[in-house]
């Protein structure tokens, strides 16, 4: 147990798959990417630098599915990651030399990148906690005041909870009304079990998108976002120039291929998520454990007592990764990610039960 | 001319190519890749989030050409850019909350990314003006002191220079005995007329390079940094979690296998380098500019009056393009890249010539 202080970050965990290990950690899908994705895709292409906003073949191909889009009004980027740290980079990079720091509003709990995505832009991220894994529409009016931004996530990692469309309107009013901008990472928008994804909208609106989830292809890093805002493209594209210039050209056309895909793609996986929700949640339910039913994404985020001991209890002695909550803002918790098959899950379940005679969780 | 006031930076010219245009602007070669770099690639490969770090077996292969390194010492990166940007972010980072700042030591003139990548670390840019394109070691040693790094970048763009190895070897003492860092850009290593590179070493050492340039590849954004300094690697791959993950897992890929060129596609390479640095040296002292003849890379960087007005002209009037050197921190001069073919030049330097008449250049 001598390494129950040192787990930080779950970094930590990286690279520590395989050899029996079952993994609740890293989320990401483990289902293969459509076969479009590898069609077409001619290596020899032009491999000289692409145009910094992306390739415009793909920037169409979105537009097309953002209602009264255009190709303008897209960056792509080396995954969500990127787009996210470039939009509060280029708000924030006057801060320093002007000696303000401006504010931006965080949901907790929240995807752990989140603040210190802009605490490296040099703002200072703000919390409204969620009740019941939602937003607290009064505490975010309170608490909205001042910020520059917004940073929602729904479907939302770490919590699996989907904002009702109500809550995301009445966001969009109020901070149209008060000229702060939403940035809505909707990297899960496809993984939705109860509805359709809700694309808040206006000039003040940012979407953040990727290929990662919903065509199983993480490791690719082709992401973008999408903003009605001529500034905010082009501030996001100036600053990409200096720091990373075009996002990788094969990642981009493996993208636009898996764009081909047939629709029922995305609905056959969904029926795969939604048994493995099922499975996991009614295990963990029957194993005690206090946690909400996930609506989108693949997480669970159950209440744990002892949780830095019990997850590293999991992994020293029954080779099960999971997540602090405490890296999400929710230190009486951990996470699970449910992107393993059904039997994996049982398996991993199983071990829990046995480590559950050891630390005291409920 | 209504434009003339309106040139602000390189991107001013990107996606203008093409319909007679010649350019001297973008640094990139405009060579094929070996064809090595598409060999063996298999894009059915795991497609899922790969190390932060890297792919271990690329790093293995640049380990075996960077004397006494092990894989540990490399961090793959969405190209130089990238790995510029995440040392000196992972430096600065702290400096907001902390209300410091700390300053980081510039050969002018520069790379055109350098000062807004320092800057937005948080970090100030000072400089140290070239003496005939090189480093004045006296000016050098007066203004390192209570720096926290420098940038260096022999091949140098804009400059074509090369810093003779005494100097990198007397840098590469003072720094050490200083504390300072040394962040030694080297993604034109491989494109110098006189000599073998001098890869200067040291715990205090950064390396960063690139696979862009020699083997021709930019779009596909892979490159690294090189450190024996282990907290250097951890910090940025720390940051580079949220930031962007790991590079992109198929242009690693690539790199790997053209890594496996033999080696005389280098030495080919530099032979049409080498003619083209001829030609275009020759021709523009023809013409009367005053200039260095480059003894790397792909840039000269001739002295020339009125230069926003010339460049405005031979662009609207003549479709050539070429860069402003104020963008380098040389308000005096105009930048050209060499990176195309000889019958190419010749054109543009004919243009040129017709341009003159209308503009007092020399």
């Amino acid at each position: 147990m001598a390494e129950i202080l040192k787990l930080k970050s779950p970094a930590d965990f990286i690279g520590k798959q395989g050899n029996g290990v079952i993994s609740f950690g890293s989320g990401q899908p483990d289902l293969a990417p459509p076969k479009e994705a590898f069609e077409g895709i001619d290596l020899k292409r032009d491999l000289r630098y692409g145009l910094i906003q992306g390739e415009l073949k793909l920037r169409e191909a979105l537009a097309r599915e953002y209602a009264g889009s255009t190709a303008e009004n897209f960056v792509i980027t080396n995954g969500a990651s990127e787009a996210l740290d470039l939009i509060f980079r280029s708000w924030g990079k006057g801060a320093v030399p002007a000696g303000r720091q401006e504010k931006v509003l965080l949901p907790r709990p929240y995807y752990y990148s989140y603040p210190p995505i802009v605490e490296f832009a040099g703002m200072i991220p703000v919390y409204t906690d969620l009740v019941d894994g939602r937003i607290d529409l009064d505490d975010f009016k309170k608490k909205i005041k001042g910020c520059r931004a917004v940073l929602i996530n729904s479907p939302s990692n770490p919590t699996g909870r989907v904002e009702a469309i109500e809550t995301l309107r009445e966001i969009e009013k109020m901070t149209q009304s008060l000229g702060v901008y939403v940035v809505s990472d909707e990297v899960y928008k496809d993984l939705i079990y109860e509805r359709e994804n809700y694309h808040i909208n206006g000039d003040h609106v940012i979407t953040v998108n990727s290929f990662s989830k919903t065509y199983c292809m993480c490791g690719v890093r082709v992401g973008y976002l999408w903003s009605a805002d001529k500034k905010v493209v082009e501030d996001v594209c100036e600053m990409k120039t200096h720091t990373s210039m075009n996002t990788n050209l094969v990642g981009q056309d493996m993208a636009m291929s898996a764009m081909k895909a047939p629709k029922d793609f995305i609905a056959k996986q969904q029926k795969i998520w939604l048994e493995r929700r099922d499975f996991i949640y009614k295990g963990l339910t029957e194993l005690g454990f206090d946690l909400w039913k996930p609506e989108g994404a693949f997480y669970v985020l159950p209440k744990c007592k002892n949780a830095r001991e019990f997850v590293t209890l999991l992994y020293q002695e029954f080779k099960v990764i999971t997540y602090l909550g405490e890296w999400f803002g929710a230190p009486n918790n951990i996470r699970l990610s449910y992107a393993l098959d059904i039997k994996q899950i049982e398996e991993g379940l199983s071990r829990m039960k046995q480590a559950m005679k050891k630390v005291n969780v409920i």
